[in-house]
């Protein structure tokens, strides 16, 4: 397999341009972190990097490195957020692997004893339950 | 959620201490991986720290920084060994996250166009195929 060529097009390169809005959590020099829209649990969210890279197989390693950090700040500040149990972090790369939109991304979702993960149904979560979380986190990430 | 200490009979911790075998992969100085004996997909490795960590809530910055490194290499070896669609990368934090063994790892997994990850059933695979899996994986990681 030879990974496609990274596409400007894609959704998380449009809100990075901020062309898009979002519940943003998070930003520094390398990354950026917001709510997944249809999240697979509460609080569920995601990790970009600012460079474009379509997936893990072709990141730059300090671009990844960042992503790693901003993944652990964000794992930590769901956890005390929510008060969650656990944390599932999942990355998905190219259509097999599970990936749908083709900017590197990670998912990271707070997790609850007893509660599975919901399927992705391509379900929007309601906007004003999604700002809600988003403050939440944000003021986790103190 | 206070993140319970880090319990040194876990498996992984045997493994990286020679005290149990494991197909092995890779190693440098921060890193280690080896092939997972409860595979959900043909294919299917470990990266682990050497550092004792639990989990991602745990782990120090460079370690994890480490972790990504070689679960890019990985990531890459594996599409390659296997002529594989694509790569899920699973990471689970605590046993409502999904965690089982409590050293921090992180699941590489190759992934064909059709083919869905095999359900955890705890059921071992043959060493011969994990052996010859491995080589693969060795080979390509040149």
């Amino acid at each position: 397999m030879t990974t496609p060529a990274y596409d400007d097009d894609n959704v998380f390169a449009k809100i990075l341009r901020g062309e898009i809005p979002s519940h943003k959590l998070y930003e520094d020099e390398a990354t950026f972190a917001f709510m997944d829209i249809m999240p697979r649990g509460e609080g569920h969210c995601l990790v970009i990097p600012k460079k474009p890279s379509r997936n893990i197989l072709d990141v730059a390693p300090e671009s990844l490195a960042a992503v790693a950090a901003t993944t652990q700040r964000l794992a930590r500040a769901v956890v005390k957020a929510f008060s969650a149990d656990g944390v599932t972090v999942q990355q998905f790369n190219e259509p097999a692997g599970g990936q749908v939109v083709f900017h590197l991304h990670v998912h990271v979702i707070p997790r609850f004893d007893g509660v599975a993960l919901k399927p992705h149904t391509g379900q929007m979560e309601k906007p004003e339950v999604l700002a809600a979380n988003a403050e939440k986190i944000r003021a986790a990430l103190g």
